[in-house]
């Protein structure tokens, strides 16, 4: 039961990059240890826009996903696997009733982006992160890098994907 | 009653740049006669990412505000008025439950970005838009301008929140 809870909760954090029931994962190597990313990457918050979303349940999460240059043009071009170098940030906001809208509009209407959450990163090194789709996870509270069993959920959800090569979002035109 | 659901349709679809209810503009020039934006910003797909909104009701809207470089300056360093140059844009799409996230969850808990439906800016420029508080206003669904009727409701709903220069949506860190 505290395996099923903490699963629920792992599937609500990651919003919008969006985790996966764990299947079929067998195209990779299984034994190998995998390697998170500790580093936030610099200048994300100057990505360019992929979508949004938004997760009801425990978290009640916004989120905002946003990729590196190289993503997005992978993205726009529809091409699969992304190359080497792109990168997917997923920056996750409290969902939160506006009251100063809803005030002005006489009804409960307006949710906006609350406190932040957490940021999520999906970094795409075929050789460094090989054991793990091609794909390095993280996932940082207050700047800080989540823990080796938090971690270890990434790869099994986004792994039943593999057509998508393992991410979520799609593109918002 | 006409005019009142009108006017609810309006509020409904300005989302994230969000509307008002018209009450003080005594500070700008109510004779003259209001300037649109016609034209779609070029580039504005790749700019920066200011905050998320979704606003439910009759449009059950997904916005992504996006600023320019001018935009994003003066949101990071506090400063208002924004100063002349400075867009801001309101990507809006349908709110959809994501079929294909909730099947693997196992429940309905994922919301994304579904089909664009409007695209909305406003565009700091003193001078030329001098009779609506210095903002001109645009609102295009497939690429056409909203009609003059539609584009009027914008200032006066906007012009209730002066002390932010008119401009609703707060940054997301």
């Amino acid at each position: 039961m505290r395996r099923i809870a903490f699963f629920l909760i792992s599937i609500a954090t990651v919003g919008g990059i969006v985790a996966f029931t764990a299947t079929a994962s067998r195209h990779f190597d299984q034994e190998a240890t995998p390697i998170f990313v500790t580093d936030i990457p610099p200048g994300y918050r100057d990505w360019k826009f992929i979508s949004v979303a938004h997760e009801e349940g425990n978290l009640n999460s916004f989120a905002s996903i946003l990729g590196n240059d190289i993503a997005i043009k992978a993205y726009r071009e529809g091409k699969l696997p992304f190359p080497d170098g792109a990168i997917i940030a997923a920056l996750h906001y409290r969902f939160v009733s506006s009251e100063e809208n809803n005030k002005v509009f006489g009804r409960s209407q307006s949710f906006v982006a609350g406190s932040p959450t957490n940021i999520q990163f999906m970094v795409k090194d075929s050789k460094k992160y090989a054991s793990t789709g091609g794909w390095g996870f993280a996932h940082f509270n207050d700047g800080k890098p989540a823990d080796e069993a938090f971690m270890k959920t990434c790869f099994p959800c986004h792994a039943a994907i593999k057509d998508r090569d393992l991410v979520f979002t799609r593109y918002a035109p």
